[in-house]
């Protein structure tokens, strides 16, 4: 079947989505301009033109290539890079059902015929393109990046598989990262619902996208998504295993995992969230919690574990699972699937033992050159959230951290993008490298396209304001860019420059619609007379014309006045 | 005019707003109920009625009377204790247009004729009805609450010319509260809007309301809101009085401004906004700022100092400011005229000087029997906002703290809410007393109806995340009573049990609207088959069989299993 005759998504089951927002329409005034680097690597950012005199401002972009077919991806940003390394093309072609994946979608499938892993090459003093692009992205040396990925304290998640990747850094040493969610379920959605989340969630700023699909066509639904993902994707693979193992934890087998792992790894996914650190003795330390178990994969490990009366395979055979990943470069995302469902249950005895194994777990991906993060909490209320980044630092040797929120309080199902966003903004400046957004339909059901972008901006928030906080030499530039554009009353600069300049457009034009008045010198909140910022203009030329006045006198041999 | 024939509130300007929301519609399986105290006082509170054999859970309450004729206003709760205190009926009444205020809704203006002053009575080792009703409200000792009182470190905002205020207390030793503003603009809205955003804005939990109402009607649409108000109502008197002189900052006066501090402590204002911190002095000190002067006291103070060379009558009258509200028992919120209105300007030399100089007048109304607490910023990075606490603490005795937010990044107009629920959180987690809150309308335009109740819902998140990490008594009894409801799948209650009952449940039913599925052990978020909360209820049933097993073991002299 040919490409331009493949049939596209399937038609949606739920009702039509709001109308799409292009990245035109989604950054008035923006454009993607690209940083040029060495190995002829070329980084995208976005550029916003400001008015007034002002210089343009650059800030980081993951929105990816706009404009491409969904039915032939993108473009194979990676391929040379990773032709020229020891990898073998098997000849396979990625898996699917045709009738839903068209041939011109799949790639051949590469495995690596040495080291492919980041890792391997920072060890050895190699600078990757990679690690070239991200070090532009950051506006950080490639050393240092190369560094940090060579010690384990930052990874940079990229399948030799998913050539479309542009690739990207987790690590303290870079701006915090957040990830979103999509991922249909039995309940509802489609494939091309969740592609179309997938572009939506990356148009608004996720760096990381997983995919937690549990439902029917989980591997078709795969192929497009990472087909057409300028980010990471992830997976938590004893999903689609407990699939196979039709459904029943105490039914999935070792074969089953590994069977998954490797189509996953072939398709290209850049990172498994794995629970190897659920260990049987530990699950009887969730008995008495209010919560118990509330990570899907770590409650199918602790079933299986039980049932058997064994320990976990992901644990015994995480050796095997390493050397799978280390073929592909794929991450690890060590899951918690141990961690706290609610406050009550925070920074316990079964947590912090998961924590512990995880981090010996670290050691073990390090020994075989495989990139490693660790997923964290969860529900913490404020006060013992410190406690969770400085174990995770001391137990898991400094490793990226990757953490669900956390929510801080338990009591606000519908809003917890925001109890979340308070615990994820304090975790990212005590260090956390990514943040896993949540969204408000939390606790509640499926999150749609409006739920998605309310879970990235809040989360695109937190980030930021982790990065100010931990004092990422690019972020304050933002903000004071905004600031300044705020005082001086240049309105569309000011919408052009939020994180989402169609909501704050439309927020100012509801009452103040007219023209004229995104450059007059009030909003509809004090009205003209009453605005401060124009009052402090009158101040300021004020306290200029005392300052000459003082020179002057102090010119001419008199004292400063003091005021009493 | 007969009370009974006068106007309703005139009809609304602008669209018509979205459905009203009464008590049991936002809260379902909620009642009303009293805790009854020493001298007859009697509290609300909101009692959640749970399934499951759950005992039902008690939760704060600001909700005030349900019911009642906007027209009449609420009864007057405290009149009897008022009477009994060394206060004097001056004969008046409270004044305003009779075509736009019903006789009916006016009282009889009272002043001290000795001290009546909260921190006075609690100087004198009395425990008032005020603040047994506050102990009973917060769960506290009432000797505690009058210890605090009489230290200045809680204060009870509580004019004796406002009978209907349900009292409530301000400190770091209580509940953390929050503030929603309210008030027209010469942009738009009425004073049906005000009263109506009163009702709103306490409903889904405001603890106090501050009218920054600077448009037409300003009298009259206080008095509608303060004899329809359960909760204390703050006021800036400087807008009025501006309005007084004309709009001119320099034509102001201190015998304008004199008389618009009485005419609003006749008719009830339990706190007043006084920037008397900003100094002649300081004002150059913000010249060199991104963003200069942003508080609008605070600029109009500015703009008057420089204009007259002269010291802020503010300032320079403190001690006749003190004698007006000492006799009334109007408190001070010390205004923070020169708060960071960036992240660029945080913590800077303009902002600190007038901490301190907050801290010395704060002496000076605890001379004059007159309650204070002090406002704070404003726009603060995370890793800035503590160094605001420590020094307000230490220069200003310890008084209450009231900050806006603060926002912690300036890029996301359209989510300030967020912004600065984040900087919220943390602060009053460090020992900030009330929250001011931010609606996603902020530096856009007037907030609607629904801004308002996001503003309150985020705010009320940030509070109680705050009343955990601080370990209030009664704060973590809700989350768990929502955590153990969700984890037994009883929908109704996680529901019931939410900040935002109406929303959460929204939620949810968008997806699985079926009456079935709010008792059903899963929500579409996951499906059926893959609910880590389901599959944990097997573990616990296993992990009790086992724990069984062991002491079965052990009874028979065996040794316990330990997984390797």
């Amino acid at each position: 079947m040919a490409t331009r005759t493949a049939p596209p998504p399937r038609v949606r089951s739920s009702e039509p989505p709001t109308s799409p927002v292009d990245y035109a329409e989604a950054f008035p005034r923006s454009t993607k301009v690209h940083l040029d680097g060495a190995h002829g690597v070329r980084v995208p950012m976005r550029e916003i033109a400001l008015s007034g005199g002002e210089p343009p401002l650059r800030v980081y972009d993951a929105t990816g290539p706009q404009g491409c077919d969904v039915r032939e991806g993108l473009p194979p940003l990676r391929r040379r890079w990773i032709q020229a390394r020891a990898v073998e093309d098997t000849g396979r072609r990625t898996a699917g059902d045709p009738a839903l994946v068209p041939e011109g979608l799949r790639r051949n499938v590469l495995r690596g015929a040495g080291p492919v892993t980041q890792i391997q090459f920072a060890r050895r003093g190699e600078i990757t393109e990679e690690m070239e692009f991200v070090a532009l992205r950051e506006g950080l040396p490639a050393e240092l990046v190369r560094s940090e990925v060579a010690r384990g304290r930052a990874i940079i998640p990229a399948n030799i598989n998913h050539p479309e990747l542009e690739p990207m850094g987790i690590g303290r040493a870079f701006h915090v990262k957040i990830n979103a969610n999509i991922g249909n379920s039995v309940v509802r959605s489609s494939i091309d619902d969740e592609v179309e989340k997938l572009r939506w969630a990356t148009l608004w700023g996720a760096d990381t996208v997983m995919d937690l699909s549990t439902g029917a066509d989980i591997h078709e639904t795969r192929e497009w998504i990472v087909r057409n993902s300028p980010v990471p994707i992830g997976t938590v693979p004893i999903y689609q295993a407990l699939e196979r193992a039709g459904g029943a934890a105490e039914d999935l087998t070792w074969e089953i995992y590994r069977d998954t792992l490797i189509e996953q790894a072939d398709q290209g996914v850049d990172y498994f969230t794995v629970h190897a650190g659920v260990l049987l003795r530990y699950v009887p330390l969730t008995a008495n919690r209010v919560t118990g178990i509330v990570s899907r994969g770590g409650s199918i490990m602790a079933k299986w574990c039980l049932a058997h009366h064994r320990e976990s395979f992901l644990y015994t055979r995480f050796r095997e699972i390493c050397e799978i990943m280390a073929a592909y470069d794929v991450s690890f995302s060590l899951g918690d699937g141990l961690r706290p469902g609610s406050i009550a249950d925070a920074n316990d005895e079964a947590q912090f033992a998961e924590l512990r194994t995880q981090g010996e777990l670290n050691r073990i991906a390090w020994e075989h050159g495989v990139q490693v993060m660790n997923e964290g909490p969860g529900h913490i209320p404020m006060h013992l959230i410190k406690e969770n980044m400085e174990k995770q630092l001391e137990w898991c040797g400094e490793a990226p951290f990757y953490t669900l929120g956390p929510l801080t309080t338990d009591i606000a199902p519908g809003y917890d993008h925001i109890t979340s966003a308070i615990g994820a903004a304090m975790i990212g400046w005590y260090g956390t490298a990514m943040l896993c957004y949540v969204t408000p339909k939390e606790h509640l059901g499926l999150p749609d396209r409006d739920d998605v972008k309310a879970g990235v901006i809040a989360y695109k928030i937190a980030a930021h304001a982790a990065d100010l906080a931990k004092g990422h030499p690019r972020a304050r530039a933002w903000d004071d860019a905004l600031s300044k554009a705020r005082f001086e009353f240049r309105w569309e600069d000011q919408f052009n420059l939020a994180l989402d300049p169609v909501t704050a457009r439309a927020f100012h034009d509801e009452t103040l619609p007219a023209d004229g008045a995104k450059v007059a010198h009030f909003c509809s909140m004090c009205g003209p007379k009453f605005c401060s910022m124009k009052i402090t203009q009158d101040v300021r030329d004020y306290a200029a014309e005392m300052a000459a006045k003082a020179e002057e006198f102090r010119a001419r041999g008199g004292e400063i006045y003091v005021a009493p």
